[in-house]
């Protein structure tokens, strides 16, 4: 039996819906749908490890629309997109006449006559990114249903305001991989904690798509902030109750040594409080310059107050037999590498870095899961069939 | 019979001569010529619409070379080139050397080695915009006749000063088939219209494209614009013309409602007046900054005597049975939606808007028709045999 | 026999070790392992002229990293890797998080998962070029050894501070050409010299990379500069030992004319002088404007000596029979063209303005050619194949 053969198996007794649909937000899909995605990312993996070719499209279009700066996951979105047949086009507003007041309903249906997938990453505003995508769909299900579209583009939120679903999914892509199978998450404790950092405005959309989709596995789970570093509350709440409902514990106040103590899993990292971010999303509204620059002094000068929230030698030594897996999202700040004091302590990253890389290894393939699960009906049989074919990817 | 057999059919009846030449003006090309490249545009729709794949290309570069502002055009050309297997590479003179000082014959034949389409968008400059690409072509013809470039790339031009073929083609396209064939636009009136615009600066080269183009199929085609807002006489003068020969009329005044005045269509849009854009462009050339932003707030002044050039429902009562179709390259100014008083009616445009997002859909398909009939000697070959071949464009 | 079958047949006989190795400097590169990569750019050439498709990757990202403007460069690998199948993916410093601080090492294996080649320009500070291209080669080791990357990308170097391989080699394959074989390079005398340009901070990359690679041929390489305009001294050094090696001559002074008195082959090329560079290099690091543009005024008013480094009509007369081959890697500063007085005179630039386009042809093969030793055992094997096959290119 194939590497394949097992996934393609199990990928088949999933009841499953994700054909037709956009990738928003990880709570809005079934434990089947995150499974799923899960085993087609696998198997697009090992096809790839044994060099077949996973092209399902002749051609078409993924465009990926970056609202914000970004590195990897551009390129993750490249790789997904280039590996499936599809050819990338950067929706580049600043290029664009969007700029110049084009309705999103309108400029959503002019750029998908012959487009496949639409990748957007818009996490600057709070109320805004998950919004817009949501309006983005709208206009996509209009132009479809009113044959407009010979097609309707799958949206895969690359980052939004309340969640980071590729992100989230390609660290439990890497637990899996890490811990043996999905089984072996119950009972396992993870810690998502704030971490110094000396920037500001870094999105909440990393913490609470963690929380919103790890409390669904039996984990338990630890957030942990210093106060005033809240998180959006309807995300808090519902963390809370997946983690009851899958027969597990969360735990929120703000201990960072307490999140540690015992935990198998840490995730520290540094976020914006919800109330900065708020009063942040007004004032770039308004573009009022001076109150952004004197909101940004007054959270540099909180923050500082919270230099001791670093993922130290001495806080791992209380984790799990002093041994607990470090992740992060990269890039991380590191204590005398990227800064004078950060998020974690020099050491502790470069013991765990290659760690962390292969955690970022497993979101080309979550992405292209996701845009595969969106457009094909049937992924257990198309990658059946792609194994079949045996097309070498390269000569 | 299957529906890409009529269109090969007729295709292969037309003596059209397109191999191995640029597709820079609608009217350099015979009615038998524009017939082609509708009917590839069809038959590429209908390849797509049945999913199998059009790829013509294994390998080449479609280069977009955009001088100006773009978003459906740019996305149009990069879906058109994805179609038949060409990958975009975009020609940006900002970050490229041309900025310094290099003669467009040598970049012309430097990016051109393994090329196999340019798609050049140049409308800012009245008198430039066509120079520029006869300049290149006449590069590429050097080029190809002394041995450096192993094939010919053909210029496909994406809007120049004087005439803007893919959207007028696509216009076109898009009334063949709203009205059932070419043969029922015999005797339709069509008003093209200048409409009031809050900005300035808008080209020549919509309303210049549709009345060059529409003139050559029996359309009564009625132009009317505001005194001062006059279009390129040599193209006004061909309109007139044309519309004599086939046996139509062209009428052209300073007279909207007479315009709306039992039409079929109307296409109301905004555009500079000549002589402003003459001005602009010396000024633009010189960078006097001071002088040009008197131009735009004399020229604005001088639109707000004209507000009442609105498509408006009243305007509308006026056309056959109270229900032209409307007609826009969009993006429209929408009165109470992009802006207080533009060139539509906020309910005109809600009412015709899926019929402009459809009439904005025909643009891929023509470009890619116009890359299909510019390369490839059998056309109508070409596409049986990719019906043939039957390979599902999606696994 | 078919004109594939003799490239293929020499490559056979080659002992070359390319594949999996960097091409980052010409000569850490065998004798047998230039002359293959000029072979696989023939046969490149030879299945496009015979329209054989030369797809090799199904799938596969080549990414950009221009940190210097180009057009000629960045369509040549666009054009190799698209060639080869691969698809370009941009890495844009001003877009990613790299200008926030992200270590080499970390971005390297982000942007690295599904990636075979990353093709680098750097060339604007001494002594950091060619380091970072080390820097990232030791990172991508990294990543792979430690199963971070499924497979390790090869690095082209797209130009450095100390070579530019692509062009050099570029050089080399139409040099071949023009003169028939290798062979028939042994003996000829090729002038490198300086040559006037009202412009400052030319990179030395091109001579350097010049003498670097053909002192390794038997030709008589004449390396002139006005005093000041030294290269990099370790370069001259090596250039002088390759020399003898082969049997021929290096001769180094401050004497245009007696460089180019019977030259088969004259190169007349602006640099800035090395020691500037360093200052600029330092300035640069610094950002110290002030003295900056005070550097860049000296140095002009220094160059502004040497106006008399031109290549005249009345120096191409002391060639040989007053007809060698003229070569410029392009853009050159053509007297009375590009500027008043620069490198070359307007009619000796215009008789060999061809060769100099057929020069710069032979680039996307020689990139293509370096892709594909760098990540395929068996350049012979493949190449053969993709004759067998004989899949026309187009339709």
């Amino acid at each position: 039996m194939t590497a394949l053969k097992p996934l393609v198996q199990a990928l088949e007794e999933l009841d499953a819906h994700l054909y037709g649909q956009d990738f928003l937000l990880t709570w809005d899909k079934s434990a089947a749908e995150i499974q799923s995605v899960l085993l087609v990312a696998e198997a697009l993996r090992t096809l790839y490890r044994q060099n077949i070719r996973a092209t399902c499209f002749e051609s078409g279009l993924a465009i990926s629309n970056f609202r914000d700066q970004s590195t990897r996951t551009r390129f993750s979105f490249a790789s997904a997109a280039n590996l499936l047949g599809l050819a990338v086009q950067d929706l580049d507003e600043t290029k664009s006449q969007i700029a110049h007041g084009e309705t999103v309903r309108e400029t959503a249906n002019m750029i998908s006559f012959l487009t496949e997938i639409i990748g957007i990453r818009d996490d600057m505003y709070l109320g805004a990114g998950h919004t817009y995508m949501l309006e983005v769909a709208a206009a996509l299900d209009d132009g479809y249903a009113n044959g407009v579209l010979p097609q309707r583009p799958a949206i895969v939120n690359l980052q939004c305001d309340i969640d980071h679903p590729t992100q989230a999914m390609a660290d439990l892509l890497w637990l899996k991989e890490y811990f043996g199978d999905l089984a072996a998450l119950r009972g396992k404790k993870l810690a998502m904690t704030w971490a110094y950092s000396p920037s500001y405005g870094k999105p909440l959309s990393v913490p609470q798509g963690i929380i919103g989709l790890l409390t669904r596995f039996g984990m338990h789970v630890h957030l942990a902030h210093p106060e005033g570093y809240n998180l959006i509350p309807d995300v808090v709440t519902r963390a809370d109750q997946q983690a009851q409902a899958s027969g597990s514990t969360f735990t929120h106040d703000h201990d960072m040594d307490a999140a540690f103590d015992g935990a198998d899993i840490v995730y520290p990292k540094s976020w914006a409080p919800y109330a900065v971010m708020e009063q942040r999303t007004a004032l770039l509204k308004t573009g009022d310059r001076t109150a952004l620059n004197e909101l940004e002094a007054t959270c540099l000068e909180n923050n500082a107050r919270f230099k001791d929230w670093e993922c130290t030698e001495a806080r791992m030594q209380r984790t799990r037999g002093g041994k607990a897996l470090y992740m992060h999202c990269l890039p991380a700040d590191i204590t005398g590498v990227s800064c004078t004091a950060g998020e974690v302590a020099k050491s502790v990253f470069e013991r765990y870095r290659l760690e962390t890389y292969k955690e970022a290894g497993a979101k080309p393939f979550i992405i292209a899961a996701m845009m595969l699960t969106s457009r094909f009906k049937d992924p257990a049989a198309l990658l059946a069939a792609l194994e079949q074919d045996g097309v070498p990817r390269t000569r």
